[in-house]
């Protein structure tokens, strides 16, 4: 059975491992928040998982520990910020609290960063727009990495590409975050020091055939991650990362065209906060999307087969679970943080029971 | 070989269908110039081919002719318009004009068209904006039709739900028209006439079994177009659909929780169009987006392969063709027209040479 641990005590542990490496305790608290609700909803490569890298990355310095990122551009419903590669975390909680600040005055409010360190696990940012009955649309790419082929190709030109989408409800806010290629970069290592094989056949190799091997896009063997749609329908995927590539570096002004010579993880980040009431009204939007989500989870599913579920019902509910029986830890997770524990000087988690 | 038509003969051809329809001829043109737009880039299944389906509801006063939309909120840069069911296509230009109007003020401008009729090819609408160095998305639903089963389901909810992006660059713009299902009701009405198959198992069955019958999603049996993904991956063309559905219908504030009884492909449109200046720079987006189609349409492909081509390079060349040696039309199109033709007292164009 996979151990359990107490969510305030991983939060405590890791603003603790992140302050030991240089970063202010309130943005170290922040960090840890996000990559712990990660855990939380059952998101287990994006949260606690990360840890190792960005910790190696911050006593590298390929991660800022302080100092402000820089305002490149305000217009109030349009911001760009240059990140200085601090932690893509805070500089998102940041970003939003901006747009929240806002989004009644312009109805519409876009921040783009460039230059931040990781995205982490975007579902984990969404409910702070949504619990406001906004709507948000967060995104990112990571200029330094290329991992996924664009369609007909096998040769990697850019990232998974991920885009998340908060949409209130009259109930449970819908929780979407998806990427725009078949599967991404953090599974791939995990499933690789697993010696497993992907779920389905979502990556291409260099003879053009689809195949479940982890091993190829962080080999030498030509071979990528196809974008989401593969061998039939990658044209779709590949024009969802273009528009997630454009909103990101295209927008922040920053990106491939600069060779980004960064820790591979660092990214362009996207987000756009959206006030239904600057449009059709919070009441009738929260109608049409309650109606809706209603009518997905009602609709017939093959014998035997689960009822639908909405993006973010499963998570919320591996939440619910984890707040009151503790959050289990995937089994790789725990070891990579052992000698940064002992690094800073901290004891590890205790396993709850 | 299929017969060829001058692009100008086909629009006054198309036109006046409309004008005889009872639509204002200004208005027409505009209609016929979208249509004849969509068939010389060879988005063939949504040009010409569904103007006996306009004209059908033209006729029954489903669409309506003349009339203005109605205002129901502008804030300056958010504006939701009632379309009262008059032309997508002209509602769309009208749309366009109006955020191209403003976006040099506002940074983005997002318009959302409640009660419109149908959205035609998203694609054709886009380098009206990138031609101006704007960026642009154009999306819609079809609240009174369902074809499109939720991820785990095979009961149609929803509609294929296209998204379409059009990217400046300093080339040829980026002009992506996809949809968040892995196909359309337009290409699987038109296999069904002809009795064939899609090129993928693309529809879910009430077994759960994937199929590429495209009897399935029109008849009683039970099964539905899958979501982009399919089986293994559905949960993310879900995602995509349920964004659409919340862009469109939501911030509209009408959609299928009204239960339109309105024509089956009458549209909830949204769109947003940005000002690159008002974020990190024309120059600089212009300089990402550049090196970015680039890279891609240099990456390696298996020998014997076509090399890489950005979503809009396909469309562009067949409409440089298209303009020279006139627009290629599909079979199934010119004989769905004559009865209209007639109708009006038009003469059908005449092909070329």
């Amino acid at each position: 059975m996979t151990a359990r641990y107490r969510a305030d005590e991983l939060r405590d542990f890791a603003a603790g491992l992140f302050e030991a490496g240089g970063m202010p305790r309130d943005r170290a608290d922040i960090v840890a928040h996000y990559m712990v609700e990660a855990d939380l909803m059952g998101h287990d490569t994006h949260g606690l998982n990360l840890a190792p890298l960005y910790l190696d990355d911050l006593e590298s310095g390929r991660m800022a520990a302080a100092g402000e990122p820089e305002t490149v551009r305000d217009t109030g419903a349009t911001v760009v910020v240059d990140g200085g590669w601090l932690s893509g975390l805070w500089l998102i909680d940041r970003a939003i609290d901006i747009a929240l600040d806002r989004v009644a005055t312009y109805g519409t409010v876009t921040v783009v960063m460039r230059r931040a360190h990781h995205s982490g696990c975007l579902a984990a940012f969404l409910e702070k727009a949504t619990a406001r009955g906004r709507m948000i649309m967060l995104s990112s790419s990571a200029p330094a990495a290329r991992a996924v082929a664009p369609h007909g190709s096998y040769e990697p030109v850019y990232t998974p590409d991920p885009l998340a989408f908060g949409i209130p409800t009259e109930g449970d806010p819908v929780l979407v975050d998806i990427s725009a290629s078949t599967t991404t970069m953090n599974l791939g290592f995990r499933l690789q020091a697993a010696g497993k094989r992907f779920g389905g056949p979502w990556l291409i190799d260099g003879a053009g055939r689809a195949t479940d091997d982890p091993n190829l896009f962080s080999s030498d063997a030509p071979g990528a991650i196809m974008p989401l749609g593969g061998l039939d329908l990658g044209h779709k995927g590949f024009g969802l990362g273009i528009f997630v590539e454009a909103l990101t570096s295209g927008l922040g002004g920053y990106g491939r065209a600069d060779a980004p010579d960064s820790s591979p993880i660092g990214c362009a980040i996207y987000l756009q906060v959206i006030d239904p009431d600057a449009f059709g009204g919070g009441e009738d939007f929260r109608r049409q999307t309650t109606w809706f989500a209603e009518a997905c989870r009602a609709a017939k599913v093959p014998e035997g087969r689960p009822a639908v579920r909405m993006p973010g019902d499963g998570a919320l509910a591996r939440r619910r679970d984890a707040v009151e029986n503790g959050v289990p830890l995937h089994p790789a997770i725990y070891p990579g943080l052992e000698p940064w524990a002992e690094k800073a000087g901290l004891a590890m988690p205790a396993p709850i029971g």
